[in-house]
């Protein structure tokens, strides 16, 4: 059925009650507007070790990091600003009270970076696994808020910063731990009584960009203001956390129209490349459905594309069409290729 | 370090960025101030299993029902009414379809009776147990938001409904489990190839009442909504969760103040009483530090003393004092004991 699927399911048929409720699940946040001059904005979002990190490669304080930024990046989406914070964690006994200091202190660093105010907490026992459930609560000018669903025929088709970097920095940081395992499982065979290898360096040489990618995202705050700055509403947007593909279709799907993206604009960094190369890897294929980059996919009128030139850090990739002529990725050798999801299914990966 | 003192720890010195921030950390619910007529709010509970519920005897619908009812109580604890409701699972493999079906109708009936609505939600896997994450928006007239610290000198101490059903509830719960569990493990060593006993049969009879409390615990839309009709705004007020004498003293020392408290007033329910007899234990320790109640607590001037007397299910059982007089509880004897929390500390537990 697919995650998306799923929740569609369970969800599908509630009765909005409350007149305060504009928005319901289906998009990067809900609205709520409770009559004051801006509408209100909230997303939520659990972490689960052994699914969502790793703590083997993943750092608490980066680990408090990414988890404030990927639900500040759901408010940004809207075209909104994050206000308020509330974080629960699950842990067991092997963490000490200077784990969850190093948790807070990336949650808090990510909150002072977007202006956001942690206001609420608990911290449970767990009996397996850390878990961190993180929601934030923002607001939005009532004129400037931004479904997934106002994309219209000709807009322009725009992503921020560049694609597939934090997916090739998982794939780095999965290729040396399996090193360092296998190194360790054959001291230990040789009867070395270890439990860590302490001079075992991995190799990141030059490949730094793509950790921080992957280890510390940032939500693109800065494109959000440069788009007020320039007077760009966009018609639609998102933040891409399942890949640029899953994304388009959800933008076309909802907006009940078509898109043509094309290879050659989609924006790459050269580690991203290189490392993909190094690793047999097609790099079109890590941007298009690695998944985790956090920038923002949206679109925008054709009368905005001089406007849009102006903002560093954004590129045109394509445009809308009508919903009959489907949903294509244009390759650099001519040929069409339909869009795919990844569609993932919670209920079969574990 | 206890629970409390943990978050206090973790959460100190966070410098409040946001003007539409009231207040953080520190009372059932965080107040948010967006400009409108009224005041929000917000509460978050994160549930995992093991620690928070045990799924051998806990059916899944009334767990999503109790799930949803413990956020909507922080709401009400605030004097405020619930609107919107985000829900994270973490599932793992061991469950259907069905079973999250299972979850969510809970949810929804709890909703439901609380005319709340469910706005977002995201179901990911997990290598372990179900882990639930529920956050309630809520709003609240300006002049009408009570915290916890407003308790005054004089001003009568009250409480809904009756305390220590959900804690004896539990512990037959816990015996029914231990006798079920010994039965299989005998008759798996008389080498009986079976996992389950189908025909095991739990004496719960006559206590119906303990399980409910338990298993269905109700949030007080009802107090609240009695209280506003009554024109009775409470001084202070938070919802029992961890106990009757954890929560006095978090009232009393956020309202700088002392209490007296009559064993003989507090309210307890004829099954409860029977039960605790039957398994030799004190039913007022059950009433004062068994939890999970989810009645409220709450402190009214002595001026109000009349209006309450209307008002069914809220029972008057003791005063404020000063904050230099302590805080105690006055037993049937007319011994008097000074309150003490029985401290939680999350690292500890597990």
């Amino acid at each position: 059925m697919g995650e998306f699927g799923l929740i569609r399911h369970l969800t599908e048929n509630i009765e909005i009650k409350n007149r305060e409720t504009l928005k319901g699940v289906g998009d990067d946040c809900a609205v709520m507007d409770y009559g004051g001059e801006r509408l209100n904005l909230i997303t939520t979002d659990l972490l689960l070790e052994g699914v969502h990190f790793d703590l083997q490669y993943v750092p608490l304080k980066h680990l408090g990091y990414k988890a404030a930024m990927v639900n500040l990046s759901d408010i940004y989406a809207m075209n909104g600003r994050p206000r308020q914070m509330t974080v629960s964690l699950g842990v067991s006994k092997r963490f000490s009270v200077e784990d969850l200091e190093d948790i807070y202190s990336g949650l808090r660093l990510a909150c002072e970076a977007c202006q956001c105010d942690i206001v609420g907490g608990d911290t449970s026992a767990s009996m397996t696994g850390l878990t961190i459930s993180i929601t934030v609560v923002g607001d939005v000018a009532r004129d400037m808020v931004t479904y997934r669903n106002g994309a219209k025929e000709n807009d322009i088709i725009c992503v921020s910063g560049d694609l597939g970097a934090a997916y090739m920095g998982l794939q780095l940081l999965e290729r040396e731990k399996a090193i360092y395992n296998s190194q360790l499982a054959e001291a230990q065979q040789q009867g070395k009584k270890i439990d860590t290898l302490p001079q075992f360096q991995p190799d990141f040489s030059g490949r730094e960009y793509l950790l921080e990618r992957q280890l510390k995202p940032e939500a693109r705050k800065d494109i959000i203001e440069a788009l007020a700055a320039a007077g760009i509403k966009p018609t639609s947007m998102m933040d891409i956390s399942d890949g640029l593909s899953s994304e388009l279709m959800h933008i076309c799907n909802q907006s009940k129209a078509g898109c043509r993206v094309y290879e050659e604009r989609i924006p790459l960094d050269y580690q991203t490349a290189a490392a993909a190369e190094e690793m047999n890897m097609n790099v079109t294929t890590c941007a298009m459905n690695g998944g985790e980059d956090y920038e923002l996919l949206f679109t925008i009128p054709l009368s905005m594309n001089d406007a849009i030139q102006s903002i560093p850090g954004v590129k045109a990739i394509g445009y809308i069409t009508a919903a009959k002529d489907g949903q294509w990725l244009i390759c650099r050798d001519g040929t069409e290729m339909e869009l795919k999801a990844q569609g993932w299914n919670p209920l079969k990966e574990s």
